[in-house]
């Protein structure tokens, strides 16, 4: 154990290296628990990239990877993760542990049971909620998990020890850690992670499809920069997602489409007062979370 | 006429120094185009500092402004411009400019006309797609407007001179001038303005009305923050512009509804490709316009 309560990592394995593995990786050999880190990946530049930035000592393959690792750290896009737990079942040390930072859990929990069989035990969920604009092992930072919430969803299968250590893992990155069912993590995520990026990317659809589409993005302006950045993001790890959390992503657009309708009668009435007290509402909830959350700073 | 061809101002009024206004003040002044600037408003507060950031050299009473002024800038909510120009008709110099911030143009420019009476040829309507988070004099900066588009959007009644010194006059400011008639530009601004920011905020106030509002308020990240950022902004001011634009915001929302039909249709079925695709259309656009636009920078 470290001065700070988390366990010695003499050999952490890095499966992709991007923006999350990377930084973790970095925020692990900071803070004095991270010795040796390997890099595994399918893009082999991404992986040059952070073997020169000193994120990762060594690329390996994965299965050498998880021969050798007391932990491992899954960064790659969710629908890859069970593949990658089959790979590394037979290899996997007594005593190792394995994490991830997937965005969805429900699906990856049972995958990952059939996938690790016995060794499940060693396997603890996490997700970090932290992330940024860029991407790739150059947007790495040592800082990224500080201050943010990491949800572990553990179910009956997951070791205590190991929830205990990977606990400390993370904590030891700067994060708070949570703990939640792979359900209530999924439902939650559905409303504040999935519905707006589902959200974002059909309005900037809607817009790239338009007859006039030039005309609109040449008087395109701050709000729809800020409200279309994420529709920018990856559409095969988005598509993923949205099929990983289908149902929960379905009941938070239901939700969100009975919301639409009050505002839209209001408007529609034009009713001035109604349309304000929903403005406010949600302005004064919006300028109280920038407040808190550290994510407007 | 100055040496980039933009008519001195010998005096400028400023009506609501605030971001836009004080802005609009700072660049003139640098172009060497403004000469003294007088400045208006409702709030004491926001004039004092603007007089002592240097934005205006003066604070007036409205008429006394308008009636010293040779070009006016109404920079205040859309709602309160129509009794501004009621007010300063009857002071108004003979060959003196008037534009505007608004962003919606319609139902101003109707009203306009009434308040202005046979003084409606001296003013240009006007809307900078610019802007930014921070408000308030502070945050008023000459390049503001630098590179951005500003729309004119005058009428038959608009004096065609007056159309071109306002145009050098924003051009000054280191604008693109366009023109489009008031209509076309609410319902290009509906689309990717105004709906956007319903959007945001329906999203938004849903969160904030939900029972476990706190828990997903904890797990919201980056996604959130962008997605949501301008519901934080005045409920008066937006509630002013979706009344001011209503047909063509519910217009929009139509379409929103018909794109997100197809995209939940898609999610419902599973079908993944059909999901990839039009993520991936969105995500190309959006690539594309962030790196034309400057917004992004």
């Amino acid at each position: 154990m470290t001065s700070s309560g988390a366990p010695r990592i003499p050999v952490l394995a890095v499966v992709g290296v991007g923006l999350i593995g990377g930084s973790f990786a970095a925020a692990l050999r900071q803070a004095g628990v991270a010795q040796r880190v390997l890099g595994v990946g399918r893009h082999r530049d991404a992986l040059t990239r952070a073997l020169s930035l000193g994120l990762v000592d060594e690329i390996t393959s994965l299965e050498q990877a998880a021969a050798k690792a007391d932990l491992i750290l899954l960064a790659t896009p969710v629908g890859s993760m069970a593949g990658i737990l089959s790979e590394i079942r037979p290899v996997l040390r007594e005593g190792a542990l394995i994490t991830d930072a997937g965005s969805t859990k429900g699906g990856l929990v049972a995958a990952a049971a059939r996938a690790l069989g016995p060794r499940i035990g060693q396997y603890v969920p996490a997700h970090p909620i932290a992330g940024g604009e860029q991407a790739g092992p150059e947007a790495a930072q040592a800082s990224l998990f500080r201050g943010r919430h990491v949800v572990l969803t553990p179910t009956a299968l997951t070791d205590a020890g190991a929830i205990v250590r990977i606990t400390r893992v993370w904590e030891a990155c700067g994060a708070h850690v949570m703990q939640m069912t792979p359900e209530a993590h999924d439902r939650v995520l559905a409303s504040v992670s999935h519905l707006p990026h589902f959200l974002s990317s059909v309005f900037m659809w809607q817009i790239a499809m338009a007859e006039d589409s030039d005309l609109r993005l040449t008087l395109a302006g701050t709000g729809f920069r800020d409200v279309t950045r994420i529709a920018a993001g990856s559409s095969e790890v988005w598509r993923d997602i949205f099929l990983a959390n289908r149902d929960a992503v379905l009941h938070e657009l239901d939700a969100l489409r009975d919301a639409l309708d009050q505002a839209q009668q209001a408007l529609q009435a034009g009713d001035g007062e109604a349309l304000r007290n929903f403005l406010e509402r949600a302005a004064v909830a919006r300028r109280f979370w920038g407040s808190r959350s550290g994510f407007d700073d």
